[in-house]
């Protein structure tokens, strides 16, 4: 037999409770947030108090009140209330141990049909129905994605919050599944409401001013594109940004040119799509850039049917600080000559001076085709974050760009490096199938060719 | 320790799978659902056999194929393999028994952090995961809809496919959470895509043709109004019929009548709920009528401020049903005098006889409170679903109306009763909570004074 | 020297007008319209006061609501009324002959610039700068709209009105020029409010109910394309309906039946416009009908580019009638066999008869080559009315379809008789020309081999 | 008998013309613009040709096409050809004099009906027509106000083209009337196609940047609103800027602060007519600007009924340079005194000295007040450009502002003198009459306390 489990319910006094629904009205929520005589902590246990309140009533209309006073609360709450809230989120709202035992004791009596299903709604935890409840509220998906962006704040100095944040993935991946966002462009006629949210978003390159934004959105040759969800009016979850080109571009300053001409839409042959930035650090996991992606490419197509490749122009943002980690741990296939000739990045202004670039290319690209290709995560995934996502979206590593960015920032994280990650349609599942299942890279012939030819990166490098 | 728990997985036989995934196409679909030489049962079998394959996929992209594939085959199948499928879903897509048990041992384990959470997840029905894959294909979620109508047509003769149910409520109820649903009025400009629909719909009193639509939509004392779902274009889930009045109406013929003529809004006191009608039977036991009838009270006091009194005008649907059955079983409370008076209202035409009615409504009246107030289901709740319905939204029972549905309908199901039920805005809340905790039914003195004198009834009849 | 023009003018009493000014105010417009003791003569007398009232004040914001005064007393009045305010319009509110008399010594001093602008202007009839003034009143121009449709009904009795017309048409073709107009598809997604105008204004083939509305509307094989004015809201100007088909039609019955099975619109060949229909009486003479019939021309061919052929299939509505008044005049080209065959067109039930049926047809196609070919009007034009339509839009006669149209209304004001008309985007141009400048009317070869061969017609049916 | 009239009418050779109607493509456009070698003139001739040509077709599909090529040529052609064009319109289609002759003639003939109305269409200047159909040429309303605007810089130059321009503002009052125009709200989610418009053409005070735009639009307590014509999408005809405030605001400078902190709407007493400007020069004397102010003051009393008080805040743009006429003429009431202290507005910095402004408020503001209410254009209008618009359009002239703009450019055209005008919906008629019949002025009791107490200036004033 089983000994009981450590019960980690709440002990909220029920008379408190009884009082508390008699006297919350909409009117009061304002005065909710004051300190009382106890200060903080009771804040706080309120907080969590409501959390139990909420849970405990049967009925749907009471419950929107105290979702609002709940979300008002913690909005207003010091930041100390705040984590006090998320940690008993952690420690009191899991699953109820009595109903677990229960439940476990009834899977094992084969006579019960359905008992593994009612211990799977045994073992919820109980912050799944109180956050389903919280999110009734109006604004309650938002003050939500906000309570993540708290607890994810929080994360490394308390790791069992990951059990909270789990729950709030759990929740925000049925909540923002793909069948809910709309896709819409974003055009030089889109309410400034919106745009002000694109010019702070850009988290590749950001957008100086209003000319700037102009000039992505408005020539007949520059696209964008967002995913848009009900719930959140006027902001998009995640936005590409798309130039339409007659080549592959090499190099992204002349297409952020304020002088350039731009050509007919008609024209172009090619997709570039050269920055995507997700707007809700509350939706971290929760995934839909590689549907964004691919949808704008059929789209695209549709629209324009001389547009046969679609491309993107893509930073390399962990390339420079996993090289220097590389040179400072003297690895072996780093000869001294190598060293010695990648000392010229550090070298201020460098990549202006024609002789000096030439020698980095002639040893930068072939560690850069190892970092892309060769250097592995844990988990065997690709170390570089833009790489892991569009290979594992089904692209296709197309060409490596010396000096692709020469902005100071493009600098100091790739020594200026950029990539083209193709997406060709009729590959894109073959090649994302052979990547999820086995960490098969696909890369074009040119890449490779890159490669450096000692034997210990080849090793490690999948086969074609 | 514990005994290893029966599988109850899939045994698909992998060459099968790794080919079909080959093969499969989208201009492969149409082909999908043609009978082999095996007949019937392969097909069945494949369905099931598809669903493994979605969930075995890691990739996104040939999932939702897969998704779109199993959806068509699924719909394209006889009622057989249809139910073969269900079937396949309640017994090989439940909880994974090896995972539960090993998360089981590890809730065990005293050192284990989070081990309920795990437990939890291990214990997911599997189906739940094949549900949200399915669900990424273009039109899933209405063909989930449509395939929950198919299974609650197998239910009573098929109890466990009851835990498949229970996983498609748990997710519809968290897609079609109210904060997606967007309220929208449908008037004499609204799409006739939508009106049709309406027509279709209207479950409580049938729309002839389009002028009974357009009577009840345009002049400027009607409203309707419906509850819409980002992925249900065109179709509202639920909508409600509204007359604005000067008194609370006593029956609905009137309303109805196309010769009648209109008021002016603003000269309007009352706004009657006439009708309400759910339009999805894939989203039953998923309730947002509540939520739907309380905001239209509140956005018409905004629109109308003379608008003082929300009233329903309802049927009382299972009223002569539960009559005959009292007279049938020759209950107590019905003496032989009443038994008698009450043989009239089986005489054809007897409303329309002034002294017939007069006797019928003296025995009828008192009859009628007893059963709205006194009589109960094993839960406890009213018997009437109308009641149970508005009752649960936190209404009261404010006047019942003798002879006030004469239609042939209205005869037959409650021998021409209707209701009002009023919601009072600062009453909802108080007689929600009294209801869904204790049972308590809110009635105005009116209808309590019409209630039979004798001990028997009033014993449980609960106090205001 | 000239001697002293008749004066027009009005002779208004000052003092009334000044006394009105002070009373008129918007509230007391419904007051208006009501008899006093002096009669309908008073209040016709009044209307023309007005009319005096609102072209000598200045300001604009006072005229605005003289204007709806104007106007609401115009419709508050009796039709002797009324027609006593538009015989005014012509008697007294034309050009003022004094300052006529002043331009026109003006313009025969050789010294002035410019005097033959200034007798322009001095010229204008008054009632144009009235109209302008009531066309500033809210509702003003569906007003004026209305006020032509009256004056249209009494134009035989009253020829001197058409002074008036003119200056109606002359400024409703300023205020409805093309400029002005907006496409727009007319689908199964339209307000039902411009719907009911569809059913209500449907000239050729009525519209029984919504059903049929439904079948012309919602197929993907359906259009219906509008005009619509800004100052007309929910009411489209004029409206045709397409069908698109594999092959020109020759009958319309088969277009319109509820039980057809409807092709993709990307397998369409033909666009068939089978009724054109104009909504307002009071545009009688401003015409748009080509422009839309040729926008819709484009507009499809851009959206469906399988779409090489532009057609009508149209009544021929004078037909049957010519054709009675050319039997009853016995003249020369109708020989006796002629006669004595085209009786059986008298007999009930004659086209359900094949043998009845191939008699008359074998006589009456020549006859209505003729008919469409060779009748003209006074000024040279086509008799028959769609003929004029089309042919002036630069259509050519493509085809003849006996027993086209084979209902009652049909078969009465044509015999049965449909024509298909070619809109050919390269030769529009120069057949609207030949007919505009020459009267050459635009035939198919095929066409005109059914030309009789006598020398009478032959004679004065234009070369191709 | 009356002498033959000149023949303005062209002499166009027909030989050139039927020629020109066969090569007259739309490809052909791109071609005509080149000079041949006969050079400018025959360019210009071949402008007024194709007018003459266009006239002449009766039809209307080549008649577009004729009018997009003159558009495109005039568009394409030098100023100098430009001007022959312009020139010819004024010289050449002008009236027909044989017409108007014969239409004389007519007039003396006692028994033609209509006479006068004849007269009247013989005697349109044929430019009309032209410009009729250079209007259904698409984007020709665009294109003839781009003409208009070219004309309007050689009025001063070739005073006949006022004959040419009359036929434009005749035109153009009848295309832009009130009843076509919209009003649109534009806020921070209207696009920025529309918003750079804003920027571009704010003609009182410059909107520096986007977030100068932002605080005018965005905040709760600003409104902006334009009124808009079907052809010209985007592009507003007309704007004004209001501030929402609880007081008539004295000065401009914190109304448009960046800093400042918004209040409610709903507390807010006054709307704040701050800036209004017309963005079409070439629609000068085509006035709707009054129509704008009052649209606005109503549609904002009902949407915020606290709103009690329309006032503007207004520039007084003539003051400064009328004064230094007066100061330079030494008119008799300026005495030596005041000339003296008048000195002190030439001093750099004056308004910055508590001392020097106090002294020059004592001269300026009753001068200020002899500038508003009697100084007069020779017309008998007020000399100040928006004092005539404003005291035109019914306002009042309600306070006067010292200092109330000292930017550079308030400080240069009116010492810093700013204006409030206020709109009382009940006395703006009577105001409006009062002024535009007799010219009087209405005006505060408080502003006319500020005027001299010399005779002289009294006696011009007139009376309330």
């Amino acid at each position: 037999m089983m000994k009981p489990l450590k019960s980690r319910t709440s002990d909220v006094t029920p008379v408190f409770v009884s009082e508390l629904i008699e006297t919350l009205t909409r009117r009061g929520l304002a005065l909710f947030g004051r300190r009382d005589a106890r200060g903080e902590v009771a804040q706080a246990r309120d907080l969590a108090a409501l959390g139990e309140l909420l849970l405990s009533r049967r009925g749907e209309a009471s419950g929107v009140t105290l979702a609002e006073t709940l979300l008002a609360a913690f909005a207003a709450a010091s930041a100390a209330e705040r984590l006090t809230f998320l940690l008993a989120l952690a420690d009191r709202f899991g699953p109820d141990p009595a109903a677990v035992q229960r439940a476990i004791a009834a899977v094992l009596d084969i006579s019960e049909t359905g008992a593994l299903e009612k211990l799977h709604a045994a073992s919820e935890p109980r912050r799944q129905a109180l956050f389903r409840r919280l999110n009734l509220a109006p604004g309650g998906t938002t003050a939500l994605l906000r309570m993540r962006e708290d607890l994810l704040g929080h994360l490394s100095d308390h790791p069992r919050l990951k059990l909270v944040d789990d729950d709030f993935v759990h929740l925000f991946s049925s909540w923002f599944n793909r069948g809910f966002l709309a896709l819409r462009r974003i055009d030089w006629t889109t309410s400034p409401n919106i745009l002000e949210r694109i010019i702070r978003y850009e988290a590749v390159h950001a957008i100086r001013d209003w000319d700037d934004l102009r000039n992505r959105l408005a020539p007949e040759d520059r696209r964008c594109y967002g995913f848009f969800h009900p719930q959140l009016v006027d902001e998009p979850l995640i936005f590409v940004e798309v130039a339409l080109t007659r080549d592959i571009p090499p190099a992204v300053g002349p297409l952020l040119d304020l002088a350039r001409t731009p050509i007919a839409a008609a024209e172009a042959t090619t997709a570039v799509f050269y920055s995507i930035s997700n707007t809700q650090r509350g939706l971290g996991s929760v995934s839909f850039g590689n549907f964004l992606i691919k949808q704008v490419v059929e789209d695209l197509k549709r629209e324009l049917p001389n547009v046969k490749t679609s491309v993107t122009l893509s930073p390399v943002p962990g390339f420079a600080s996993w090289l220097a980690g590389q040179r400072k741990a003297e690895v072996a296939w780093l000869d001294a000559a190598t060293q010695a000739e990648l000392g010229l990045v550090d070298e201020h202004g460098w990549h202006a001076d024609a002789g000096k670039a030439e020698r980095v290319r002639a040893v930068l690209l072939p560690i850069a085709v190892r970092y892309l290709l060769a250097a592995k995560t844990a988990g065997g995934r690709p170390v570089d974050p833009v790489a892991r996502f569009h290979l594992g979206n089904g692209a296709r590593l197309e060409r490596l760009n010396f000096l692709g960015d020469v902005s100071a920032k493009g600098l100091k994280q790739s020594h200026g490096l950029m990539v083209n990650y193709l997406y060709a349609l009729d590959e894109i599942e073959v090649n994302h199938e052979a990547f999820a299942e086995k960490g098969v890279i696909a890369a074009a012939p040119a890449v490779r060719q890159l490669a450096p030819a000692d034997k210990s990166s080849r090793s490690t490098v999948p086969a074609p």
